[in-house]
């Protein structure tokens, strides 16, 4: 389903309802880029700690604008034997929704969008009907503004139509000497109303001024008035039509006025309402445990990871052959159906939907290594958990994944040597250094420093002996130069919001500065840094699915009802949970490799 | 005409010509945003020097992209006594010509595309079918390297495909060891060429990095190869195709390919060339004067200021009474004539247009000072000249313009104080400060620092006393400040490039900054301040446009045909002018205002 700024508020029940009966959702997003900085093998070195690879990819990511976010929800049908599929697909685009609102810089990288416009992506869909949105700050700045409003309001202070939007001034204060005057004008203007039902003031600049004073103060009642311009006139020139009402009418007016202004603060908030759904459903959050897939993780882990077939479905690249996928799933009624022969690729929707169909295939895969063999593995089987929160780490060599919800893997360094030199080095400058140690690997970091990998261990304290009386490079050894690293970093790296001038801008916040810069974080800790994400900062959850993967990550949020009444007690539930608790999915979880043979598993669900 | 990727190449030729012959030119861009910083209101300043000015727009300008540029050249036919308008309306994108070219980050400020999508804009046509471009450095660069793999062919050293674009290390050296093996595979070669066509070899890496080995150092002759990949097979492996030619063969094929080179340098610096036609035109310089002409300053002057039509004329919104503007123009055979009963607006190709008409419009009146009036006043009028080369400056009290070719106009500042204080003071603290003078004008700079104008200069040196023990605020007169200013400002402004990254980046350049930060500057640095525009970095020409007047500004490129003979002496020059030369045309040159009566002035072609 296309949704857009025309059909998005009668869209929204839709989205709600197949969130909610949901057994997983696929998510996918079209970005204006992809490195605001040095492009992304530049900027990217093999052997990055997790901390690093995520801040470096974060830094250069944080200002591209997403274009189209897809969600495709699967929901299993027993009695077809079949997942039912709703895909949505958004166009966004954050629009400002008033004067005052923020102006949104955002940047565009021309290969990104010539990319996309060779997909055949409608810009001008997004540009005209993309759905608003605002980041948590923003709409708790807005609704704050309008509870304000409210209470003054209540508290009798007059309409609050005439608080100038810019102003911070708060009311007006009718010096002592004006306010006979002003007390000439109210009985002037019931005279005019003894006589009109209303009249049009011409107001120069004073007047103006009296009137708003009077909007603050308190206007007598009976009196109603809205501003009244005229394009063809000098902008000094404004005019005030005065008209009378009774107190129910004025009542229902501002009754009126109130649901108003709540429909248009929901409508600015528009498209983050679908992400706060999301991260409130109960398909993401058990225990405060975030539940996300990465299926190019997956795809590149044993036993998927010999299979070519999935590699492709991984990188969603269906393979024409595999006819037996489609009939995995079937279109909700109502809900337009993709077809996989034409390939929709980097639509959102239609990515997302891929995305999940190779989940699913996947899944069902596992099963035939059971005991007896099962053909479908429902999302919230234990054989799936290995793979839950862990996100794919590109080019990097030890370290296969990014741990959200806990530690990350610690890989053994000790081969690794930090060495700096003088800015005109070029790598052959290094392998003529260390040429007496063999093959060596240099992973560059910055012009003036590098990796460098021995091939041995044991040859690390040689490198270091032999470098000691060196003067125009320094060697270090892995562990140091992470210590070194640490305390440097002691300060902390800071989240973004947007600024005034609607950039983002980096200020503290307490929730978040516990998750950074540190290799070893608690699993705590880490939590913080998806929580950060995921409600802080309702559009940088997308950004940080993003960053990851490039194009090619999605996450599955997964539905586990059935446990939801553990969270009374979460040491209960873990033993409720009937196994020992799988403290590290990954160590602990082997599936047969290509050498092996197959291991008995019984399904836990 | 619209020109997009598709026809540029066709309608160049027309676009020389119509540039060619026309008696002046009107233009128009559109772009994706109007400040990266604060909004325009917040960073300007009613008492900017308009170096200051220029200063701020450019650096919070620089990085937008220019999506549509509009040209509409204007030829007068004495016949039919109508302008012959040939109006081009350009899409352009920086798509990136091959992976090696500069990916560029451009940046959008969501009101802008906001604005341009209700205004209908194809954003689709833009980044699908946008013609490319390269800056100046970008183009030399392109040339250079062109240029190069072009000798190293004269030179024999081979056909140059094979040197990797990334590359920077230089021909291979072939070591000793290898030439006796590298010897034996071309003996084996030849003994293939001499059973079949040509054969294919598949290639693993080490036999890769030997025949690039052989590009570089020479193949020897009968043999050509062309790389050859097959989609489905993994990265690392390739092939080569080797076939037999003979000499005639291979000199036909690399003509062939230089042929194919020169073509899509051509293609990469793409709308770049129109720029150039015009920066080179005769229209532009003579004399290396350049002649530009701002319709927003004419119409804000006398005479036209006091006609509100030409006031709305200036901000291009027509009056359908007008009915007689566009009987002025005609449009060439072969152009879609616009329709200005059905306004355009925002279509840059429909804007040059109406700029253009604004300024027939205006010039005509000014003929009708004349004794006897005349109906239709040319572009190489003298009545003209007093509005060459003078930007129209937004909100600045005192200082209607900006010169590009001569010194700016110095208003007397003397009752103008510059006031630092607190960061927590308001503008009312400044009022009670200074509430012993009577009216004063606040002009806000940052949070801790205004200028404060007084109603009468002679208060400043009372002012000046009773702040002498002061410790909260301090106050200085504008000379003094500017004084400040100047001598911090020493080290100077520096202009930008495009980076490796795809960012503009600062550098040094000795032409530009003469012109840079000194309110006085003389008549030769401000020209620089131009001619870096116009000339080191094309596309930067449009930016400055755009920024002296967002989105109203544009100029006009004036044909002097017939001054053209005196370059060979410019003293010559400007006597056989005929009239004594102006010096300051603005200050010397007088219109009846709206109380005096008609001056009598004869036009000087």
């Amino acid at each position: 389903m296309e949704v857009t700024r025309r059909n998005f508020k009668d869209s929204l029940n839709a989205v709600y309802s197949a969130i909610e009966e949901a057994d997983f959702l696929a998510i996918d997003g079209e970005f204006s880029g992809i490195s605001d900085g040095p492009n992304v093998s530049a900027l990217t070195n093999g052997l990055d700690t997790p901390e690093e690879r995520y801040t470096k990819l974060k830094k250069h990511s944080m200002d591209f604008l997403l274009f189209q976010f897809g969600i495709c929800t699967f929901t299993y049908d027993q009695t077809k034997s079949k997942y039912i599929i709703k895909p949505f697909n958004f166009y966004i685009f954050p629009k400002p929704f008033n004067r005052t609102s923020p102006d949104i810089k955002f940047i565009c990288q021309s290969s990104s969008i010539d990319f996309l416009a060779s997909q055949g992506f409608d810009f001008n869909k997004v540009f005209c009907n993309g759905i608003p949105y605002l980041n948590q700050e923003e709409e708790a700045q807005l609704r704050e503004q309008t509870e304000e409003r409210r209470n003054q309001h209540a508290n009798g202070v007059g309409t609050p139509s005439y608080i100038s939007p810019s102003s911070s001034k708060g009311p007006a204060h009718v010096p002592e000497e004006h306010k006979d005057f002003i007390n000439r004008v109210i009985l002037c203007f019931a005279n005019l109303l003894s006589i009109f039902y209303f009249f049009i003031m011409f107001c120069v600049v004073g007047l103006w001024r009296f009137t708003i004073c009077l909007s603050l103060t308190g206007f007598p009642r009976g009196f109603t008035w809205k501003p009244s311009r005229q394009k063809r006139l000098e902008r000094k020139e404004r005019f005030i039509q005065v008209s009378k009402v009774d107190d129910e009418e004025r009542k229902r007016r501002e009754q009126q006025k109130l649901e108003k202004e709540q429909e248009e603060l929901n409508d600015a908030v528009g498209f983050s309402r679908v992400v706060h759904a999301i991260s409130k459903s109960h398909i993401v959050f058990y225990l405060s445990t975030c539940r996300l897939l990465d299926t190019k993780l997956m795809a590149s882990t044993q036993p998927f990871k010999v299979r070519n077939d999935h590699q492709h479905l991984a990188g969603r690249s269906l393979n024409p052959a595999d006819t037996f996928l489609p009939s995995l799933t079937e279109t909700a009624e109502g809900f337009p159906s993709y077809d996989t022969a034409q390939e929709q690729l980097h639509e959102a929707g239609y990515d997302a939907y891929i995305t999940g169909l190779c989940f699913v295939s996947m899944a069902n895969y596992l099963g035939s290594f059971l005991t007896p063999p099962k053909a479908y593995i429902s999302a919230r089987s234990k054989l799936i958990e290995p793979f839950f929160n862990k996100l794919f780490l590109m080019r990097i060599i030890d370290i296969p994944y990014l741990n959200i919800t806990g530690p990350d893997l610690q890989p053994k360094r000790d081969h690794v040597l930090y060495v700096t030199f003088p800015k005109e080095w070029k790598t052959s400058d290094l392998y003529q250094l260390f040429s007496a140690f063999g093959n060596i690997q240099v992973s560059w970091i910055d012009d003036t420093s590098a990796f460098v990998s021995l091939s041995q261990t044991d040859q690390v304290q040689i490198a270091m002996n032999t470098s000691r009386y060196a003067e125009s490079y320094r060697i270090q050894t892995y562990a140091e130069y992470i210590q070194a690293k640490q305390e440097k970093e002691k300060s902390g790296q800071t989240p973004k919001t947007w600024g005034e001038d609607g950039w983002v801008k980096s200020h503290y916040s307490s929730t978040t500065s516990a998750g950074f810069g540190y290799p070893r974080c608690t699993s705590a800790a880490s939590h913080c840094r998806f929580q950060h994400h995921a409600q802080t900062d309702s559009v940088s959850l997308v950004c940080f699915l993003y960053i990851s993967g490039f194009f090619f990550i999605c996450f599955f949020f997964f539905c586990s009802r059935g446990l939801r009444k553990r969270s009374i007690s979460p040491a209960q539930g873990e033993q409720a949970a009937g196994d020992a608790p799988i403290t590290d999915g990954w160590s602990h979880y082997s599936y047969p490799d290509s050498a092996g043979g197959k291991k008995m598993k019984t399904d836990g669900v």
